[in-house]
């Protein structure tokens, strides 16, 4: 009888609906090496945490996240809660002794994501944290090419996450626009998974020097059920995010690269892109074209070169001999189905997952060295 | 306590995967005026069919159809085995009473398709045939563009739908490649889908002439297990259908057309591609790229006409609002997933489903005059 | 000192100064093996033609093309007038026993291009038809590629050139809209450029099938100075040519091919497009990116295939070592400046033109026999 | 009889036959207000200028630049030389009171552009500069566009111009690799086209901080010919120009910026390319494609909006009425043209010319503060 790994998910908004998803589906795609099962969720607010758990066949839930980590028949926390929540959410994971998977960015600064990584490896308990784009099968591809030696040296990383969900000034002053809650804006959000994406591929970045942005300072403050037209009386907000961070940085492999996250790109919806250019050839990935990635490579003929689209539909390309045949795409939430799978398949085994909160720790250095260059007007180092 | 429709499932390889999914996650995104159940799949090889209930949650199985049909707990027919079985699985579901999918093309030929059409309204029955790239978004979108009158009198329309599986000789005989049980080959898999989105968007087809070939006329015979690779000693076999068919068409409205479906164009993974050229402006959608929907309008400024590629993944795309975020693409199992929400709400609440058999037969009816076209070498008239 | 060839251009319109224009500026780019003079230009309007020689610095002109051809100082005659000027035109260059290079297409039917090419080999005259396209570097990439073996045994040409210049019905009944003139519409103007091109590409068309139709039945008469707008007073008249031609072809080598030419579709300028699939590779060329060759190879490491975008700006690629570096583009008029390259090379050693009159009849045969199976409604064989 | 205009050009490598040509041929697709006289070019080497000016028709040719200004029968000096050069051919075109045109960069540095500037102020003669971009007819149509307030206020510039001609480490120190001769590298060479666009299209820039790098630090030595292998005794020298120099930047007008140019881009030949985001639309340039501008707009119907291409080929289009027909593409040389136009236009009736040296030292101020930022690695402020 196969093994079974009982799940215990903390948050249902646009994440949880995403991680139960991938809990829902993994095991329909993919042959594990254990069941996963949709144990129990927990939520603040009882009624609508209810009404998730009946919607996606949570078999229970809760609402105090601590005692979801006590809970006997819980063997995997899941967290995808607001980014202020993440450390004591983890804490209390450790503390009952189980595996944690946590969304990005890990913690609100350096200092909290050192804490949980040094928790987590005090306890030897398995960590993951979702940086979900690593799983699309395009940047999958992008590493086994860079592993097989067809980049070559690196000498430019060029990457963007461009949105525009808040270009209009009525905008509420959503949670994501609110500091304490968020830890920040545009950075936290997206530069967080460029510079995830950028590690992952390239390697460690050691110093940077940026800039940030808030293009408008003031916002209708929310109605309390969460609508996004702040009502007549109830006046504006302060936005205490950025809008936008860009930075520079040089990586140790003597790579230089530029990044940039803004909401402000009218036109950009998901965009997020990064570009490689070494010395044999060159890489670019899209996520409004996740299916694709491009590949230029020098050691073609010379009279044949060009940037190529490969269409990583291929049952050779990494998890899609799960899904459908070649040319049928895969969307978003595929990234989440297959790292699931990843995260199944490692707790079951009791390997490491990857990434895991050491990922989450350095990307948190870049980040708050980025802003402390913001601060200082001048380049930062990381150790 | 809301409706429930049982669903009763025939057939179990590719496209009984894309619809067990559509039931599993219908209802998870979109509110539903009824709940789908799986209740039984059915196929003839038992294990196997079995092995597919556990896992996509079917509660039951069967390996009789005619069975499945007059079980008293199902309350709709959804059928997706080969084409040549669709005439009378639909037929004993009329028998039976009950409301009817089943995957395109609907029959073997014009005889069939009638037939099937007059039996179910007959008894008066729902009926619905699976012609999935209506619902996808970009497609919704095209379809609201035209009605809206923004691409004007249509001149042309241009189709083609290739793909490149079987270019290599070595791929064996596979059951799509012979006509006692597939009825043509890249015609009616491939073209039948071109057929109906340029019905879909356009309008009725009058008139064709085209042209068959198939570029490899034997092929190794597939094993018993249905592996790829022919036993030596097992020799090759005859290809029975076209490798591609191409046709022009002139339509009711004045628009000419073409069309062309081939699995030998190398490169070329699921790319179905309409392009429609109108006085006012002209759409391309290209399934490759599914997300997306280019559209030129002659109405723009002079200097600022273009064609302009349209993320259909906003709330105010078709469907669209029960997904995710702007910019976070959908793929192609969800085509299934949200013509299975308008199969469960039209059968929820007694309403005509769109496409029905009338669309199945009218699509026949083309495809069988390209074939008498082919044979006789001139252009076919279609009544 | 080297040596010169004194050159009559007959016609000032269109491609008359396409002609100069490569005439002026082929020697400053390439090493020619002989020095093109701008001798002299004729046309029927005095003052026109005078003005034209003016500007473009011909050295004298005429308004009789039969005294130009016999002109003692002429060692060359190139004609690009109207498609039913070209058979006596070469005619009367034949007589004065001049080299002659004529726009395409080379006639108004397979009768007057036949004895054109009879006159020039009886007359052991150089003869070449300026088929520009071929001139492309990225068309002569895509020749080197077939001719290398990289696309294999070829399944299917797709060919289309799409304009949407005369979808406006007040778009006057200008001379390339009336058959007396033009021969044909968007047929002789489009589909021969389509037909050189596959020929060139992929060899002989053995059998046809065509629909014509014209979208809009009657335009303003053009006023007196060939202004745009027919006076008020002047009515319309009847447009007597195609404004689409659509053809299905079989290939002498087994490929099968679709080309269509049409002057209504919206947005699209000079969308002359080619693609080719093969058993090793596919290739397709757009002449709105017409620096571009697209290339897939099967050869590419599986996990590594895609369709590549070639910039055929290197110094490798035909021509473009006269030209500009890498990634700086050449336009539309460099293609008949390298034209210009080869048929004053050619003429200069007395080596065969390419294409020439024998590839101008041979297309003219493509364009008639598809214009009588529009007639006959069926297909038809090429001799 | 029209005014004539007497050129004396300086320099004869890539810029000279790139201000040749447009000499050549700007009077033949134009209606110039005078008209062109390529009377001299000036260079050091005897031969090599004497033979340039036969093949490009210049009537005389000088090997002393200053001679050359003092020509009484020379109305305008062209400088086309190495960046080092710039200073001492304008000063001397001052003192002849010639009206100059100057090859960017203007200079070496700030000091010596403000000297340059000052001069020709002094002696009230006319003066521009050859940012060459600015006459895309796409960057005519972006500059359109913004002047139509369609893209409203501007967030966001993303500029970079990438190549890839150097990463080869044997490709030898030619001049754009040594300091003295080209002060600086990819910066002077490609950012300064970048900082004219985004100053022609958005405004002033403010602050700078950047990155230098150079990758490759010696080189093969060039053989005195200038060929590209140095000569196995040769050795080696050091590069001391940067490969790369990226910079942030925020503008006046409150938008914020990035700028990235690289040799070492491999698969990017001349891929210069600008993205502009504001709060009504957006705008994308990318010379590889430079006949097309894409556009965004968020005044589109809300379902209809999307990135649109527009091909800017049509005679509404800056400078394309003089062209060919829509989809006709021009090529780089045809910036050149465009901007001679404007030149001989410009002189001819003694109006300014634009861009001038102001905006060659606007520039400069630029550059050199990215340069300081570099060292001092901190932002810099630009008075």
């Amino acid at each position: 009888m196969p093994k079974k790994i009982r799940i215990g998910l903390v948050g249902y908004q646009f994440m949880g609906k995403a991680h139960s998803n991938a809990y829902l589906n993994v095991g329909k795609f993919f042959d594990l090496d254990a069941v996963p099962v949709m144990q129990a969720v927990c939520g603040r607010k009882r009624a609508a945490v209810k009404e998730f758990a009946g919607k996606w066949g949570w078999a229970s839930y809760e609402t105090d996240y601590r005692k979801l980590a006590r809970r006997k028949d819980i063997d995997l926390i899941d967290i995808c809660t607001p980014n202020n929540t993440h450390h004591d959410m983890v804490m209390a994971a450790v503390e009952a002794g189980k595996p944690v998977a946590c969304e990005k960015p890990l913690a609100m600064d350096v200092a909290e994501a050192a804490e949980m990584l040094k928790a987590v490896k005090a306890a030897k308990l398995r960590h993951m944290i979702w940086f979900n784009y690593r799983r699309c099968p395009a940047i999958g591809l992008a590493k086994r090419l860079i592993d097989e030696g067809r980049i070559g040296r690196v000498f430019h990383v060029r990457a963007v996450y461009l949105q525009d969900w808040i270009v209009d000034p009525k905008f509420p002053l959503a949670w994501r626009l609110r500091k304490e809650v968020a830890g920040s804006g545009a950075h936290g959000d997206l530069n967080a998974h460029l510079i995830d994406l950028a590690r992952y591929l390239v390697g460690e970045i050691t110093e940077v020097v940026g800039l940030a942005k808030t293009f408008i300072k003031t916002r209708p403050v929310e109605s309390a059920g969460g609508g996004l037209a702040g009502k007549a009386g109830r006046g504006k907000g302060k936005v205490t995010v950025d809008d936008t961070v860009l930075f520079l940085s040089r990586f140790k492999n003597g790579a230089v690269g530029s990044f940039e996250a803004t909401r402000f790109a009218s036109g950009r919806k998901n965009y997020n892109r990064i570009e490689i250019n070494g010395n044999k050839g060159s890489l670019v990935f899209l996520f409004e074209k996740m299916n694709e990635l491009q590949f230029f490579s020098r050691q073609d003929p010379e009279h044949a070169q060009g940037f190529r689209t490969i269409l990583a539909t291929e049952p050779v390309h990494p998890y899609m001999e799960a899904w459908w045949p070649p040319g049928h795409l895969v969307g978003y939430e595929h990234t989440f189905v297959n790292q699931a799978r990843d995260l199944i398949n490692g707790v079951a085994n009791d390997k490491p997952l990857k990434p895991d909160f050491s990922d989450g720790l350095a990307c948190q250095k870049v980040m708050d060295a980025v802003l402390e260059s913001v601060e200082k007007k001048r380049w930062v180092k990381i150790d």
